[in-house]
C-alpha cells in the first residue's frame, strides 16, 4: 500500500480538481436519478410484465397474487421516489418546491402504472410475432427468457410511456440498460406498433423520432436512424428519423435515415440497403448484386459474371464444390 | 408514496390483467428454468473449464483440488435440477411424471460433465489460435481474462452438448447469456471445430445449422445466417445456415448466407462480403473496390481513379498527406 | 442428484484432465490479476472520475469530500495489490522478487493517481462535444449517465495511462469490462484526443495503435483496425491501425484500416466507406450511391436512376408516398 504521504497526496490532488465547477465536479449524488435505482427499477418492471419469468428471491411468496402484489408496491414506491428527483430537468418543475414536485411525480407514476395492461398487451404481440418469425424459436418460453430483442422492445414499451408522460432523464437510463445487456439501441421517443420482432438485435439502432408501423420485423445491424446531426442542438425535436409502415420486413445491416423517409407498407428491404428517400407500399428494394472477385490458388481472377457462367474453375475442385 | 388506494387500484388493475390466460400470463415461475439459476451454473461451468481463471469467493480453500471439487459438485447438483424443470418442455418427456424427468436430468447431467476433458481440449486449441491470430495478444492468461470470443466460444462449446443431449430451453439461455456478455450471439445447434478464433466479436450472429471446420477465424459483424426466415416454424431443423470449411478466414462484416452455401478450405472472404453461393476452397473472394467519392474544400469532386493516378489536388495539402 | 458415484467419477475424471499442464490447466488463482477486484476498481474508479454520478452505499456520508477520500483510498489500494500480481507478466520484473514489484506498483500506482485530473479534464470535453452533437441530449447529466460512448471513453482514457506505465493485462481487463457493457471495443494503447464523442456505439472497434486527434465524432459500426493480421505475433507493436487528425467525423459502419492510413483534419468519412489509403484534409468521401432495384407488386423491376426520374410507378400508390 503507498504509505499515508503518498495517498494523501492523490486524495488532495484529486479533491481539489472538484472544485473546477466543471460539470464532471458535481458531487451532489442526490441530485439525480440513482442508476443503480433506475435499473433496479427497470427489473422489477419486467418481471411485473412477465409474472412467471423473473424469480426474485426478495419477494418468495407461496401464493403469486400476494407476490406481485408486493413486487407492484415496491416499485411504484421506488419509481415515484425517482421521478421526484427527475423532475428537477423538467422546465416546468425546475424552480417550483419539492412538495409539488412529489405530488407531480405521484399523478405521473399513477398514470404510468395505469399503462402497465396497454403494454402487456403489445409485449404479448411481440412474443407471438417472434414465435411466427424464426424458425430457431422452439417455444413461447424460449422467446421470454432468452431472446434480446424481447428484453430490448418491452424496456422501450415500459419507457416510452414515461417519455410521453415527460419524465426527464429516466427513459433515457433504462433504454440504456437494455442497450447494455443486449446491444439495441432503441431511443425512449421511438413509437413502435404491435408485433413487433428485432432478430439477433446486435447493433439495432432506432432513433428518436421513428414511427414503426405493426408486424414490423428487423434484423441485427438495422440503422432507423438521422441522415446528418451537424446542427446539434438546433434540431432537437424535429422528425430526423424515419416511418416504417405495417407489415414492413428490413434484413441485416440497412440503414434507412432522415425523418421524411417513409417506408411504405407491406415492403422488404434488402440486407446492407442504404436508404434516404421514400420506398413506396409493396415494393421489395435490394442492392444490385456486389461485383465480387474470385481469386484461385494461382492468383489467377474471376468475375461474379465468370464465375457464375460455370467458365471458373471450380469444376477442376472435385468434392470441394458441393451445390 | 402514491397513497394506498391509488397503489391498491394500480394492483388491482395488474392483477385482474394476469387473468386473461396468454403466454405472458403465466405466473408459476417454477414452471421453467430459471434465468439467474443457469447464469449462475454458466458462470460456474467457465469456472470449471479455466480452474485458474474465476475466483469464486465462496469456495476459498487453501487445496485448489478440494475447491475445485466442492464446485464440480454443486455445478452438477444444479444443473441436474434445472434439466428436470427444462424436461417438461421436450415432447419425449412433457407428459411422463417428474420422477422420470429426474432419473432423465440425472443421466443427462452424467453425460454432460463426463464431456467437460473433451470440451477443455477444444477451448485449449481455441486458446492457442486466439494468440496466434492477434498481434495485440501479449499472452495467453491476457486471452483467457479478457477476449469476448473465448467466452462466447466455450459457452457454445458447454451450450451445444446440451443441445445434442436434447435438453430445451437452457442451451439457448446459456449462449444468450454470452451474447449479452460479448455481443457474439451463437446459437447452441452451431458445430465448431477446433482452433477457432473470433477477434472483436461484436455483432458476429452464427445460426443454428451452422457447421465449422477447424482452424476458423471471424472478425465483429460476422453473420453466418440464413437466406431468409420468411418460412418461419416450417423451417424448423432444416439446415438453413453455411458450412465453412478448415483454415477459412472470414473478415468483419461479411454475411454468408444459406444451408447449402459451402465455404472450401483454405478460402478467405474479405470484408463486408455478401455470399450467399458457394465458394471453392482455396480461393480469396473480395468485393471490387468500392466507388468512393473524394470532394475537396471548395466541392470539387474527384473519383476513385482520378484520385489514385495522382491526378488529383491532394499534393496541394503537403503534410496532411503523408503515404 | 446424481448419486456419489457418479459425481465422484465426473470429480474424478476432471480432476485427472488438470493434469495435462495446458494452458487451461492453471489452477493458482493467486497467478493473475482478479477479474472481479479489476471490475470493481474500473467501477469504482468511474465514481473517482464522476463524483456525483455513481452512488455507491458502501461509502455512506454526509460529507461529499470524506466520502470521495475513503473511496479514492480504497481503490488506491486494490490497484496497488492487482497491480503488484500484473507485474509477474512484465519482462522487467518477472525474475525480480516480490518486494520489488511491490515497490513499482506503489510508484505506478502513485504515478497513475497523479494523472487523475488531467484525465478529468478531458473526460469534461468529451462530455461537452457529446452533448454539442447529439440533438437527442436533454443535458450533460443525461449523458454522463446513459451515454455508452462516454463509459467505454472514460474507461479508455484510464485504462491508457496503465497502458503508458507498461501494466500488463488490467488495462485490457478494463477495456474488456466497457466493451461489455457498451459493444464498444477500444483498446487500451488507443490514443484519443479531446472532445471525442461516441454515439450510439454499438460494434465500434479502435485498435490498440489508433492515434485520434481532437474533436472527432464517431458512430456506431466504425472500425479503425489493421489492413491484415496476417503476421500475427510478428506485428506486435508495429503502427497497424490508422491515425485520424482532428475535426473528423466517421459515419456509421465504415471501416478506416492500416498503420499507414491518416484521415487529414476536417475531412468527413461517409456510412459504410471502406478506406485503406490516406484521405487529405478537408475531404468528404462517400460512397458512389450502391444501385438499389427496386421490384413493385407485381414483381416489375426498376432502377435506381427510373426511381429517381419520377418514371417509376410510385405515383399511383397515392398516400403511400409522401415526399
Amino acid at each position: 500500500m503507498p504509505n499515508n504521504h503518498d495517498i494523501d497526496h492523490i486524495i488532495k490532488v484529486i479533491l481539489q480538481d472538484y472544485d473546477k465547477k466543471r460539470d464532471v465536479d458535481k458531487m451532489d449524488v442526490f441530485g439525480q436519478p440513482d442508476s443503480k435505482a433506475v435499473e433496479d427499477i427497470t427489473h422489477k418492471l419486467l418481471n411485473v410484465i412477465f409474472p412467471g419469468y423473473y424469480r426474485d428471491r426478495v419477494y418468495r411468496s407461496f401464493n403469486d397474487r400476494n407476490r406481485m402484489s408486493v413486487l407492484i408496491e415496491d416499485v411504484m414506491y421506488n419509481l415515484e421516489k425517482q421521478i421526484t428527483i427527475a423532475l428537477s430537468y423538467n422546465e416546468e418543475y425546475r424552480d417550483t418546491d419539492e412538495r409539488l414536485r412529489k405530488e407531480a411525480a405521484k399523478r405521473i407514476a399513477g398514470e404510468f402504472g395505469e399503462c402497465i395492461p396497454m403494454i402487456r398487451e403489445f409485449v404479448d404481440t411481440d412474443v407471438q410475432a417472434t414465435f411466427d418469425g424464426d424458425p430457431a424459436a422452439y417455444g413461447k418460453e424460449e422467446i421470454v427468457l432468452s431472446y434480446p430483442g424481447i428484453l430490448a422492445t418491452t424496456v422501450n414499451r415500459l419507457a416510452h410511456e414515461l417519455f410521453l408522460l415527460r419524465v426527464p432523464l429516466i427513459p433515457r437510463m433504462m433504454t440504456e440498460y437494455a442497450h447494455s445487456k443486449t446491444g439495441i439501441d432503441i431511443n425512449p421517443g421511438a413509437t413502435i406498433g404491435k408485433y413487433f420482432m428485432i432478430d439477433h438485435g446486435t447493433g439495432v439502432v432506432v432513433g428518436e423520432t421513428t414511427v414503426i408501423g405493426e408486424h414490423v420485423k428487423i434484423y441485427q445491424g438495422v440503422t432507423l436512424g438521422a441522415l446528418s446531426t451537424r446542427g446539434g442542438q438546433d434540431l432537437r425535436g424535429k422528425k430526423r428519423h424515419p416511418t416504417v409502415e405495417d407489415n414492413v420486413t428490413i434484413y441485416s445491416g440497412a440503414s434507412i435515415l432522415g425523418g421524411e423517409t417513409i417506408i411504405g407498407h407491406d415492403s422488404v428491404v434488402g440486407s446492407n440497403c442504404f436508404i434516404t428517400a421514400s420506398v413506396p407500399a409493396d415494393t421489395r428494394v435490394t442492392i444490385r448484386n456486389q461485383e465480387l472477385i474470385y481469386k484461385d490458388g494461382n492468383g489467377k481472377e474471376y468475375s461474379s459474371a465468370e464465375f457464375k457462367q460455370g467458365e471458373c474453375w471450380c469444376g477442376g475442385y472435385g468434392n470441394d464444390w458441393v451445390i
